[in-house]
This record gives C-alpha cells, structure tokens and sequence, in this order.
C-alpha cells in the first residue's frame, strides 16, 4: 500500500526564544528537520515525504538542504495559517484517495522504527491510528471554580506523532469547516465520528519546543 | 517558621531494569540522592532533612556517604509498604506541630531554588502547595467502553515535588486510613477536605525513573 508522510513544520519559534524556527535549529550540527526526515526514509525509502513549511522559511530550507548535501526525497507545501491549514495544504499534494497517509511534528526527530512501522501497519485496518504513552506524574484538573482535583492518571494518555490515517479518511475529515478544538489530526477524524485506535508510543519521541528540550535532544543523540 | 523536608527514597529500581536502587544510580559521578539534597541544603542550610530509605538501603547509603564525603547534615526514616507509609514514618520524626513540611521525591535533583523558596513561601498562608507545569502534549482520556477521547490539555497539570504543607496539617492527613487512591500527599491532604494551592513548577525537575531519564540527567549537568 502506498504511503504518505507529512511533516508539519510551521514552528516560528518564539518558544525558543531565538530568532530561527525551531525546526531549523541545529542539534548536534545538523537541523531537527533533518533529523527528523531521515528517522522515516531510513525507515522506508519508498515512503513519499512531503514538508510543510511556511513560505517565507522555504529559501532558507532550500539554502539548508544544500549546504548540509542532504539528499532526502521530499516535496515541499505551503504552511498555512494554523496546523489544521498547513495539513491540508500537505494534502493537497497526495492525488486520489489510495494509501496511507501520516502527519508528523517536523520537531520530533526521535521517534523509533519500531513506532512508525507499527503505526502504518495498524492503519491498514484501523484506518486512524496514534501512538500514545503513558503519564508518568500525578494529573491535576483544574475546575471551573479556580480549584483543582488529583484525577487518576492511568485513565490518561499523552499523544505523540506520527498519526496515521487511510488517506481517504485523512482528506474527507479535513473537508471539515476548522474550529479551535482541532488540537491534532486525531480530534478532526474523530469530528467525522470515527474512533481512533491506540499504539504505544516511544518515551524519547519528544517534541522540541524549549531550550531545555534542544539539551535533552543533544543528550540522545549518539553521534 | 521551621521548615523540614522529608525526601522519599524508597524506589527498588525496577524501571531502570538494574539492581541499583535508582535513587543510589550516579549521574556525573555522585548518587542521585545526594544531589536532590544537595538541592534543598545549597537553598536553606536551616532546613531539616529527613531521607526515608528501605531499611535493607540504609547501610548501603551510608558507606556512599562516606565514600563521597557527603557532609550534608540529614536524618534518616525507614521506608513502609507504599510511599503513603513511608511519609508516615518521615512525619514521625517531626516533633510537634509547628513550622512546614515539604515531601519530595529523591530522584527529583533538578527542582529549581526559586522552586523551592516559592512553594514554602506560599505554604505560610496557603498550607498546602504543590507546584505543577502545563501539558505540552495533546491528551486524551481512556473511556470505559475501550475507546478514546481528546481532552482539552489547559485544563490538566502535571505534579511535581516538593509538595509543601503545614506540618499540622500534613500529620492530620497522614492520621487516615491508606486508601490506594492516595497517589501524592496532596490526594491525602484533599481527602480531609483542605484545598492544594498550584505554583508554577521548573519543567527541568523531572523524575528520574528510565534509563533515558538518566541520558537527561547527564545533559542538565553543567559541572
């Protein structure tokens, strides 16, 4: 079955604190977006990879590519005005209805074969698959009268990427009218009434959003 | 006001799937316990210490002591069945029912200072202070039915150490009966009925329980 990977890389960056999107940012010498490619098409080299990625980043990732002589097939789309737009414009990029079609953080370089494969193959039948791990601390809810409760934390679950949908499944959701709540691409499959199924997700798949976690990205890398 | 901290140090080290308790694992080249001391006694020289450790620990502990040269001054509890008892048995070497106590995790050593002084500053008034950081993940809740569903992350906490309370009050909670609901000592404080207050916590002060939190560890010291 024909896959499809895209990788959302709208980050400003401001998180960071600097100037460079985050996605460009260089850990160990070579930028996260990179890293990130890579741990797929090393994975399956025959999986189409398509980056979205603001329009005003895209010479200077152009530049990147060059100067690193990184050789990853891939095509490039237009980042849009939230994460819910810049997935559908990777979309639009995917012709027809067949295969499958995963949408992964541009800043989660660490996810493991183990968890792309198993996503994929899962979505053969499930048709909507994240992988998800368990929280490791006591969850507090906050309550609507400023207070707050211990909730039991095995019932919760943190979501990683990448999501893996049938593509048919994938293009009818995003032909959905955007509201706020679309938080990820599981909750806009899962507007259309489709359940999403479950797989254990990998504990270094971290995504990459403050200086602390560029340290701890530095610390996994072996290289 | 006095201030005690009782450190819970009862872990077997199962997670970190070696027979060293993870709380004795050497990050840099010192015992994890020792720096999470460290941590408290380089913030408040005046604090109380009371470290609470399995009994068959304890003189395993105390020869890293004096291998390290580890000079900062701490009592030292017995650990019980559940970390519920093991706070139980720090409280009792607690006299009376004056001043604040802090309960924190041994295999905690990246709490900030500021952490610290704002959770006991805020116990003055508040008696019961627990810090917490937000949820960067997309978080979904199990159903009973065997399904899924995203939940809004801003209104979920995730709950660190130290947990900060009036010694009179923490002594009164510990007095109920242990219920498995009991998963921190703010769960058992609530159980009385008392309010936790939330302070911001350090998102670096996480607990050390895998073998990639120690790779973390090693990253977040400088020295």
């Amino acid at each position: 079955m024909k896959k499809y990977l895209i990788v959302v890389a709208g980050g400003k960056g401001v998180r960071m604190g600097g100037s460079v999107p985050k996605q460009f940012l260089s850990v160990k010498g070579k930028p996260v977006l990179m890293r990130t490619l890579e741990a797929f098409y090393s994975c399956n080299k025959g999986m189409e990879l398509i980056v979205v990625l603001p329009e005003e980043q895209q010479s200077c990732w152009k530049h990147l590519c060059a100067e690193h002589g990184f050789h990853v097939p891939h095509k490039v789309a237009s980042g849009g005005e939230t994460r819910f737009h810049s997935v559908k414009n990777g979309l639009e990029l995917i012709p027809g209805e067949e295969g499958l079609v995963g949408v992964h953080d541009g800043v989660r370089p660490f996810v493991s074969a183990e968890v792309i494969a198993e996503c994929y193959r899962q979505a053969e039948s499930r048709e909507a698959v994240v992988p998800v791990i368990d929280v490791v601390e006591t969850v507090r809810r906050l309550l609507p009268d400023g207070g707050s409760e211990t909730v039991p934390r095995s019932d919760y679950r943190l979501v990683q990427t990448p999501q893996v949908f049938a593509v048919k499944l994938l293009k009818q959701a995003y032909a959905q009218d955007y509201v706020p709540q679309f938080t990820d691409d599981a909750s806009v499959v899962e507007a259309l009434g489709h359940p999403v199924y479950l797989v254990p997700g990998n504990r270094e798949n971290i995504k990459l959003t403050t200086p602390f976690d560029l340290k701890m990205a530095e610390a996994l890398i072996k290289d």
